[in-house]
């Protein structure tokens, strides 16, 4: 079968096409014909082995994300059915609780091999039911995008009435968005794009702020809120924004750390987090049982993931990663088989 | 200035026109002109002296929930001005976290007066600002109908995708009713009238039972399910209902107590509770910071609390509690001044 | 190999010797060389297909709860090592977070076989490393009776300072005795034999009621408590006792509801569950990840498992069931093979 | 009565005797005869004005932490009597929940007035009775580092098993580390003198390291550890600390954020944060409910708070103050009026 895959040396530029051996289900395995996958920040690094040794070996095929149709079960296989269309999760080894060290061997895309390939075996154990309303490539974005913001909001415990602020309109600032939504807050989102900003509002968001415009945007939130700071910020921009955040949450509130866009390395005012008793939890992914329950919630409200209209062809897999640091995309970009 | 007491016997037949003397608030404390009341299953329970020691000394003014304006405020006072549409908190001395035994002295209606009164002098820590958007009728129904619910719904965790189960069409159910569906959960309602059925249906409820045509409702509730149970069920109905609320729960859901119509005491089958790891969690009221979290969800989403259609005026209150146990009502019962 | 189990019948007198096929461990399999097992309640109810389709089917080898050492791995076993002494995990699918439904199926002694065998054979998934210190007699103790006190306590989230009421000088009780004093809190023990209340105060009880000489002991725990309730009640009496336990604990506290001792069919006072808001917490084991947190608690503070003198032999196993009923033990009844 | 106050200038310089008007206490209030006084870093800073607005405005009365006896209870108050040792609460209005900003104004120390006088009156709900077996300049030590410390451990939820880090030898880690031995759980302390390493040892400690010897201790922790991270780290040292404990805490674990010492401004590397999934928590103080649970744990396990040896006179307070920088203590530095 066909696959994607970095085979003599690391890097997006070495992204080959290749070949595997074809692979029945042995008991309690699916057969999966993958049909569409997601590009994540996670891929560019991974390309570039920036993980260091919980990037893998050479060869690897990479992506995390993917979704594909139940092509052949094994003996014993009860989870899902022929026909059914599928995520492998990410994370294979993470059913339930909160992230250990030892499922860190089981992640896809690096040091398991990811989903660009024809065809995928893996224990029903590692696989979720999409929401029945998705389309391949919408189910695609949902393992690790769709499940970090997933974990983010109803992890830290968003409730009705709370105020979300999330950034950028990547695909979990826009997933954070619409649970945010969900979850019955009311929902801020800052760009630097008033373009991307129209587009947001119209997906629901409830203020929209342009960082550029408003360098000091923790100052509008404060103003737009009557002083008072959000409940939670689910912290996308990194070295850059992590300043006006804590500005702008509120004492006793939270700051979902997932991203680190404009660097990993941030000045941290330790005093404001210490006085205002602010939390902030790093937020990765999350287990198979919040998948399902995050399917659960997309299939109850007929969700429908955020897709860039921009959408590449499995041969053009490097050119859809290059794609994340160019950061013209608005929601996911995605590959269809 | 006028109010409506129990002063030489208990019981709703001697609730009588009486007067007290005017107050001025002193320093940290507020006057309110009272506008509005509404009635709980509670207040019927204390005129007849039903909590004992708990309920105070005649004479006694009834009624815990009410809304009123600020007419006047002591020295110091910040968290209201005049003119505020306000609600006296039902349990004055709850100011955050879980309820503790010595915060029952400072309940309204029993022991301490309640809110049929003209003018009531309260501490501003014991006042909240109602929704801006709510008459005063609305508003009267917060304290603890409202509050109740938001504790169940809010205080159990929901999260958008479950399902929530709610009992009747009585002002907490309603309330709950419409709490999970700002929280992003499906919701299912029963009652032994289709017409009631269909009121709350069109207030939002996805599901809707008669448990006189279904009296094994929990098999409905699992067959609509696909099998899976109800994450949080809000127990009203009492011994009546307690078993078929614990078929209809999930493996490590939840059963709201809140609620006895049907009786206060209940057989209760421990096994099924113990194998199935479920949590039956007593729920009344809550801390006055939980109700200012209620009312920015209400505020956010201009909800608008489900009041029946025949309001009394003040003094007609006797009246108005002997129609809870007649349950010809759908949502709160109320009393304008 | 050698096993005891149900052939032809069930029920206590039915199970008889037997032999199974010799099995080697597949991919990811260990072979364990069983050493030790331990009675629950639960293989009493089992014994008698008391779960109906949750018991399985004959032939059935009884008893989940053992120990033994790791004789031979399989191909990519990480987890233990040969010579390891381990426990089978009770609930085999149970990984982590809370109990699902879907995890029923896995459960040892039915319907899967349970340990009552010279070899086992398990995924390395469903087997935990026992504290270093302890005997195999002693391991044996832990999956349900230990795992299900630690869930009871620190699921329940006993502090320093809080009070925990223990029923009984049976396995669970005094595993959740000995948890409640490692989490700091002080521990009130109930039981109706003097003699064992004096060896459960040499254990650590802070507090030893007999509830035959005190039938309304909950009066007693309030006395000594200064009027105050306890914090958190190890409900394990069932009908009998659960109104004076409710009676005991304290305003918002909870009971840990794990027993049906006298009775699975309980009268409940809904009035006081509810206008006190205690919650009532049905416990049942525990997942693995929390038996490796209760296995590191154990070796940190060098604790001794509570096993009742009399030790059964192999062959002797339906006598060890019968002698739970008998109620005469202190501590876990066991069997050494 | 006699003070000790800031009257013309900010500066620990500027702390001078003075008188205040003697005052009876009103309804709801209590007079206390203050007996001793403990200092914080809070108290330096506050000194310089170094909170802004939040310091409050001169005459200021320095030090949030004290004890007395009360001397006189004003009209209906129940929650002491006269002749009890007493702490005044530092955040007057925090009585339960989270940290809200509507509570800095009920500061003591700033912007209130703070300890240093000879008698103070506060409303009963700022007052919390002290363990019965401490002295005053033991209790004086418990408004702010013993309830923060409870707060970092009993807050974060550390259970018997747990590995808990904690920083230096000053008042909150002391009290971390006695707080986190009543909880269960494995104490590691990190200090530059070998010789207060030697008495935190003598306290109970488990690991003492040096991070003079050790600067990358976090090492040493893994090694200790057999690989595996610390579940809580006590973050006292600031900008100098927090990498090598974000290197020691575990996967999914936490750090409690408490102390700047080394400096308010840190590097921090979020890219560790969010793929292991760390917990930030800031920590200040503690609800006056929390405190009441602290007290009793303190009593139930008759813990002696960590005095520094050197005790000052009322009159040396700004000497006291002045020892905080110069960093000798082992302990709470407490003054004796």
């Amino acid at each position: 079968m066909q696959v994607m895959e970095m085979r003599d040396a690391w890097g997006v530029d070495h992204i080959k096409p290749g070949t595997r051996p074809d692979r029945s289900p042995g008991p309690g395995e699916v057969l999966i014909k993958m049909q569409a996958a997601s590009v994540n920040y996670r891929d560019l690094v991974m390309t570039e082995r920036g993980y260091g040794r919980h990037s893998g070996e050479l060869p690897l095929i990479p992506l995390s994300d993917g979704a594909g149709t139940v092509a052949e079960v094994g003996a014993g296989v009860t989870r899902v059915k022929i026909g059914d269309l599928v995520c492998p999760a990410f994370a294979q080894l993470w059913v339930s609780g909160v992230l250990r060290e030892e499922y860190r061997p089981g992640m896809l895309g690096g040091p398991l091999d990811g989903v660009m390939q024809e065809y995928m075996v893996l224990p029903e154990a590692g696989v979720v039911k999409a929401p029945a309303h998705l389309s391949a490539i919408e189910a695609a974005t949902l393992p690790c995008a769709g499940l970090t913001a997933w974990s983010a909001i109803v992890g830290c415990g968003v409730k009705p009435g709370d105020v979300v602020v999330t950034q950028g309109t990547g695909g979990v600032s826009l997933f954070a968005l619409m649970f945010a939504k969900l979850a019955g807050a009311t929902t801020i989102i800052t760009s630097s794009s008033d373009e991307k900003l129209a587009r947001a509002t119209a997906l629901g968001a409830d203020i929209a702020i342009n960082y550029r415009t408003y360098p000091e945007w923790s100052r509008e939130i404060r103003q737009a809120l009557g002083g008072r700071g959000a409940d939670l910020i689910v912290e996308l921009g990194g070295a850059q924004s992590l300043d006006q955040s804590l500005r702008a949450v509120r004492t006793s509130g939270t700051l979902a750390l997932i991203g680190v866009l404009s660097g990993g390395l941030a000045e941290l005012n330790l005093g404001r987090v210490v006085t205002q008793n602010v939390r902030l939890q790093g937020v990765t992914l999350g287990s198979r049982e919040a998948f399902e329950d995050m399917v659960r919630a997309i299939e109850t409200h007929r969700l429908r993931p955020p897709i860039d209209d921009k959408v590449y062809r499995f041969g053009e897999v490097a050119d859809a990663i290059r794609a994340i640091p160019a950061g013209r995309h608005f929601g996911k970009i995605c590959v269809e088989f």
